[in-house]
């Protein structure tokens, strides 16, 4: 075996083993392939028209995407780079005009790949590094390299997941993961079934379908008008995808009965179990109870071992929305939080959330075998033959509410393959401590103030920042008013200057206040320190 | 300026000029980085905590993603070389039972970067090649390699379409695609709508959700227990989404009247004008209409203009689903077959189908403003603030029945500047001619047989293989029964040997046939002898 030396960089606390011998030329070459300027071809009178399938097109097709590469790491790079900025701000106006040569119309005539190349810089300049350590703006926020890689591949490999004809691997890839997310839940093997979708608001929308079919079957030929009023409850703090999901089903939103929250918006049990028997006592007809694992702004987790006893005392349909709580199942130290769990009837998890999978990756996993394929399936003649030479079981594809699906699990896998349960823990876990971290240097503070004062369960952190003008200042409703101003104002500036991005938000009758997240591995204490400091600069002479 | 030389090989029809003097490194360069076995580094002790974020993880990061695009610039190449399989076939236990070494469990532990590149190299290889030439299995096919550049941009953006505050750049680049495509439809400027959606199922959905809005709009909050019993026509040879929206949406599958269509597939007027008048004899509530341009086994195309006159007597909602014919309207030769179509109020067209975007790419067009808004819009604080400091006109997100939203629009939007739309008319016009060749041989041949005389209007060839066991025997019920199982047995030979992938199914009682489909632009009249040759092979003996 060749000597073996380390290719990592000075001051590396993890050195990595590479073959020595292949170190020099390897760094040489990259160099010349992805760094130099000299290096780049001239694409200017090469069209998409050269590049395969086109005969002999093999040679500019590897240039091509050698050179989108260059293009995709350089923005990786900066996405990572202490010093770049989150966003290069421009109004939809200024887009439209045109920013520089950057032209967004479309024409008749093809433009030559060296003008492709410069969109493809272009698109990245004016677009947000949602990987950058100072994004907090979305529960989703991060770019995990395994991940991207999974992505490329997806796309490379360019399939539909309606059948295992076509998409071999990834079904039982998706098989695969689905089981383990079931086991993690706590359900028994081969309980369970679940696929999917894109995104947690559609994954919350099979839930509830899947839970009306299953209570009143003829709702699938005879349509609504079969059923008695149907009534579904969800916490006021839970995601509006239970009214989207209510308004497209035809359930209707005003069937959606919102349950009281305490201070920092767990759902209040006692509420929920008054509101069931006035529905009934008003002749509504209670099916569905959604309870949060995870609540969009608090990050709160409803109390789900009493939400399922009183789901299990009037034969409820009990539905836990984790899309954004569900990767805490992973450590070992937080799953307590979501006790009661497994005694959901059904589950939704976003990977593309807290566990830092690109977008999108939403799982529905539902505790009773074949309800998905019984509510969806058309028997489509011309993808579901049932003559087929393999186990047409796996043909998964008309157990959807779609026909053709995007792949979206192999991003996942891999990063799985790649990390274990554990890394995600790992990652998981360092999450919560920035925001506990966030928490503590809150309270420290006099010019900022908690919205609950509890220590946060979750990553979300919601705060105000009290400007000195507002400081020794009656607390009256004009007082709110204004406070009500400063969040946005702030918001705008950041944006302006590019060098934070967070989210803020009215609640009830709380006024704009910040919602901070933590779902992105590259951010750091220094990054949570960076953003209160730029929020009092940015604030301060409001 | 330098001396230009070429880069073209010997023999290519279309030389390309590039710098002469960075021809020889390059060439040099890329043949060390990207095919030299002996250049490989050593990925066993490296790990996904090596990479970026991680402090000096810029070097890993970018020898990974070169070995990432290594690997899939080998799979691009294998798709269009002339003597590579379609697919390595096997069983899904095989898969689960792993092959070779290909675990797919997933584990605690991580594991190296090496494994993870071994991963991807083995994903690929139990994978369908998609774009090769003659997979012709379903209405996508082929692997366009400026959209494939667009979807690895797209992954490394990792943004989500909800506002214009984290997708600027896409969301004007929505904005300007979907109005191309109203002009294109014959739409005025600024009449229309759209959005893109996760595949034409869902597309679908949306326009009979916004349809039952328009005419229903206390659907929202009400439910389908204030409307009468609303009833939609769709012909029989309609896709299926339309049942799965009738399920999902609480109209039941009942209220979904098929119309019947002429021996080619088209929809009859005078039946539908029949149905809709005996559904209001019957108490019923017509509302909608959906036409289809290009079915999905046919590609027929139902007469528009006709639909048309009897959606404005009946004052019905006109949908074309245009997903798999949608694509046609930019081919000047071919339009005409779907004059009418600007008179739809909406239409579904998926640029995933004949313009060869990767997938998924799907449009939802509507003929009325604010439509969308109002029919699904939740106002999430969290989300669309309207004290933003731009113009929230861009916000989106609230007009779809998602909350988060993957990236579709960029590949379409880079493929169109790559392109140009003649282009992509040049790319469809030589799918249709391919379809003419296969149908002017197979009335040449004896053993082969089409399902209907007339020459396609499409790219859909339905055709039957008649074995020389039944040549010569009489056409009865046996026969039939016999003939039906002739396509699926050869099929099942076709991928057992990996050689070549179509369709088959049967329709109404018309036994098992072939559904060929040319939307792959690598195509070429070869592969079509190819197909036949290898059917008349691997059917002969039947």
């Amino acid at each position: 075996m060749e000597k073996v030396g380390t290719c990592a960089d000075e001051g590396n606390s993890q050195p990595k083993l590479l073959h020595e011998k292949h170190i020099c030329q390897e760094k040489a070459n990259e160099e010349r392939i992805m760094h130099s300027e000299k290096y780049i071809s001239d694409f200017s009178n090469i069209y998409s028209t050269d590049l395969l399938p086109t005969r002999n097109g093999e040679k500019c097709t590897e240039q091509f995407l050698i050179e989108v590469l260059r293009i995709l790491l350089n923005h990786i790079k900066k996405t990572y780079d202490g010093e770049s900025k989150v966003l290069d701000f421009h109004h939809p106006h200024q887009l439209l005009e045109g920013l520089e040569g950057f032209n967004l119309e479309l024409s008749d005539q093809p433009e030559p790949l060296e003008q492709i190349l410069v969109d493809c810089s272009d698109t990245l300049k004016y677009s947000i590094k949602t990987g950058h350590p100072r994004y907090f703006n979305q529960l989703s926020c991060g770019l995990d390299i395994i991940g991207l890689a999974g992505e490329w591949l997806t796309a490379t490999a360019n399939t539909n997941m309606f059948t295992y004809e076509i998409a071999p691997v990834f079904i039982i890839m998706e098989e695969i993961v689905l089981k383990k997310m079931q086991e993690i839940i706590g359900w028994g093997e081969n309980e369970a079934d679940g696929i999917f979708s894109p995104g947690g608001t559609i994954s919350n929308l099979y839930s509830l379908q899947a839970a009306r079919y299953k209570y009143f079957p003829m709702v699938k030929t005879k349509g609504m008008a079969a059923l008695p009023q149907i009534v579904i409850f969800t916490s006021e703090q839970s995601h509006y995808s239970f009214k989207k999901a209510s308004a497209i089903l035809g359930i209707g939103t005003d069937n959606v009965i919102a349950i009281k929250c305490d201070e920092r918006g767990k759902m209040i049990p006692s509420d929920l179990e008054d509101k069931i028997l006035k529905a009934k006592r008003q002749g509504q007809h209670p099916f569905y109870v959604s309870a949060t694992a995870g609540t969009t702004v608090y990050g709160a987790f409803d109390p789900l071992i009493t939400i399922a006893d009183i789901c299990k005392r009037y034969g409820l349909w009990m539905h836990v929305d984790a899309a954004w709580g569900g990767g805490l199942l992973l450590s070992k130290k937080h799953r307590y939080k979501m006790n009661g769990i497994e005694r959901a009837n059904s589950v939704t998890w976003n990977p593309h959330k807290i566990m830092g999978v690109p977008l999108q990756c939403s799982a529905i996993l539902i505790r009773q075998k074949g309800l998905l394929q019984a509510c969806n399936q058309q028997c489509a003649d011309y993808l579901f033959q049932m003559d087929k030479p393999y186990d047409t079981a796996y043909d998964t594809g008309d157990k959807t509410i779609q026909c053709g699906r995007h792949v979206d699990i192999f991003k996942l896998w891999l990063m799985w393959k790649a990390k274990g349960s554990c890394g995600f823990e790992l990652q998981i876990n360092r999450c919560l401590e920035l925001s506990e971290y966030l928490y503590n240097k809150l309270q420290s503070k006099s010019n900022f103030e908690l919205v609950f004062r509890d220590k946060p369960e979750y990553t979300n952190v919601c705060f105000w920042y009290i400007p000195p003008s507002l400081e020794h200042v009656p607390r009256d409703k004009e007082w709110k008013a204004r406070l009500h101003k400063i969040a946005p104002q702030i918001k705008a500036r950041m944006m302006e200057e590019g060098t934070v991005m967070v989210s803020y938000q009215p609640q009830g009758d709380k006024p704009n206040f910040f919602r901070m997240v933590f779902s992105n591995p590259a951010s750091k204490k220094s990054d949570v320190d960076f953003l209160l400091e730029e929020i009092e600069r940015l604030g301060k002479g409001l």
